[in-house]
């Protein structure tokens, strides 16, 4: 469904937005921002607007959709969708654990998604049909695992403020059932699910540029991601995102979130 | 006061440790162990054995204390303080956050310390009277940062359940006073503290061995690691540790934390 050529067009729109971010990471600049995210959103909207050049001189009937700069032809056949740096507190704190996201909607559906870890170096691409294929300089092998249960699984979390008060009494409900729970990841997270290292991952507040490369990077490892009902992500989803790494606990772990 | 040969022999400890433990890192081994810290406890182990040999053949008279294999004439005048792995949770879970700390103690006071990571290959030496050096294969200088006061600072805490309900109260006043808290890191966050990154550091639950290591690397950079009232820790310690980038921060956050 996903072509090698445009594979091969996505993981250079990763090494574009690299280039940018690489520089910043732990720089005097950031130091002296002490703690001022600015210079990340500098960098985050420099890194998409390279990648918006090389889109539209390579395949200019496609649209794109961006964290920093908009939609563009969001009604397109196909659809770029890019977020340069999720996990800007990781960024700006010297954590290796933010990511480039780089995804492809073919009517809406996300056919194609890379994270890039343009520090250690560190590429997940998921494309639909296709096992997902990970780049290693730390080690890792992209498979997830299966679990028994929430209550074997080990859960991951950006971070516990992140709820809204309605989504509250969920999360404490999974997070109460499951083994143990971890803190900070964003994109990183999901990653590790996809290396068979965590069980779940559960987000309240994810915007389409944030889950949207999850999709084909965590299914092409064996996993799924949803919503918190189990559905299928869509434009219209509400920002609720589940991560299994074994599709068997999308039921378990879907009604503990919503309390069926 | 430390000689040049004692800190190159702690290196070669940290090496030791590394090559026990980097195998094991998102191995296929820890996938099937699902969260299990066994494998994790034997390669903390088997690499704190490592170094203790070496010790025994290098330093025939020094003790050690480490978290594994217990005290071995801990009342020599020079002491080895040893956590091969510190932050289990982070290396069961893949992130390249744990670290291995290895401290020295002269009369009682930690004059050197190491921080290592061994997947990424970043190394914190910190000595008595010299500044931090850091092998930064992913970017940043040894150097903590000014912060004007607490309202302006980065605090960073490993998480957010590790703390006693007697500790809860202070910790919350200090959370509540800071600019914003990033979660996750254990010794890696007094690392990216002395890189400049972050600017408070509390933890609530800390022995010898995780703190040792620290006290010089955070110095060397510019920084003071204490006890919550802003005392200089010792063996007697209660387990409580601050770590503040800039020693001007020392006294408002101490007295938040107990309020004073």
């Amino acid at each position: 469904m996903v072509g090698d050529d445009i594979i091969a067009a996505a993981e250079d729109f990763a090494d574009a937005a690299g280039a940018v971010i690489r520089p910043l990471f732990r720089s005097a600049l950031l130091v002296e921002a002490k703690g001022d995210a600015s210079p990340v959103t500098k960098a985050d909207r420099d890194a998409e607007a390279a990648i918006r050049d090389l889109i539209a001189a390579r395949f200019p009937a496609h649209g794109v959709i961006g964290e920093e700069h908009g939609s563009h032809r969001a009604d397109a056949e196909w659809v770029w969708v890019l977020d340069p740096i999720d996990g800007t507190r990781a960024f700006v704190t010297g954590r290796p654990l933010f990511g480039s996201l780089i995804a492809l909607l073919h009517r809406g559906a996300p056919v194609l998604g890379i994270i890039d870890q343009p520090v250690t170096g560190e590429r997940w691409v998921g494309a639909a049909g296709r096992p997902t294929r990970f780049r290693a300089p730390l080690g890792g092998r992209a498979a997830c695992r299966p679990c028994a249960g929430v209550g074997a699984a080990e859960l991951s979390c950006t971070s516990p403020d992140m709820f809204r008060p309605a989504d509250r009494p969920g999360f404490e409900r999974l997070r109460a059932a499951a083994r143990r729970v971890t803190w900070g990841g964003d994109c990183y997270a999901y990653g590790l699910l996809a290396l068979g290292l965590v069980d779940i991952v559960v987000d309240a507040t994810m915007k389409i540029w944030d889950w949207a490369a999850l999709v084909p990077v965590v299914e092409g490892a064996g996993g799924r991601v949803t919503g918190w009902r189990g559905e299928t992500l869509t434009a219209a989803a509400d920002g609720r995102v589940l991560a299994v790494g074994d599709p068997a606990l999308l039921e378990e772990a879907a009604g503990l979130l919503t309390d069926r």
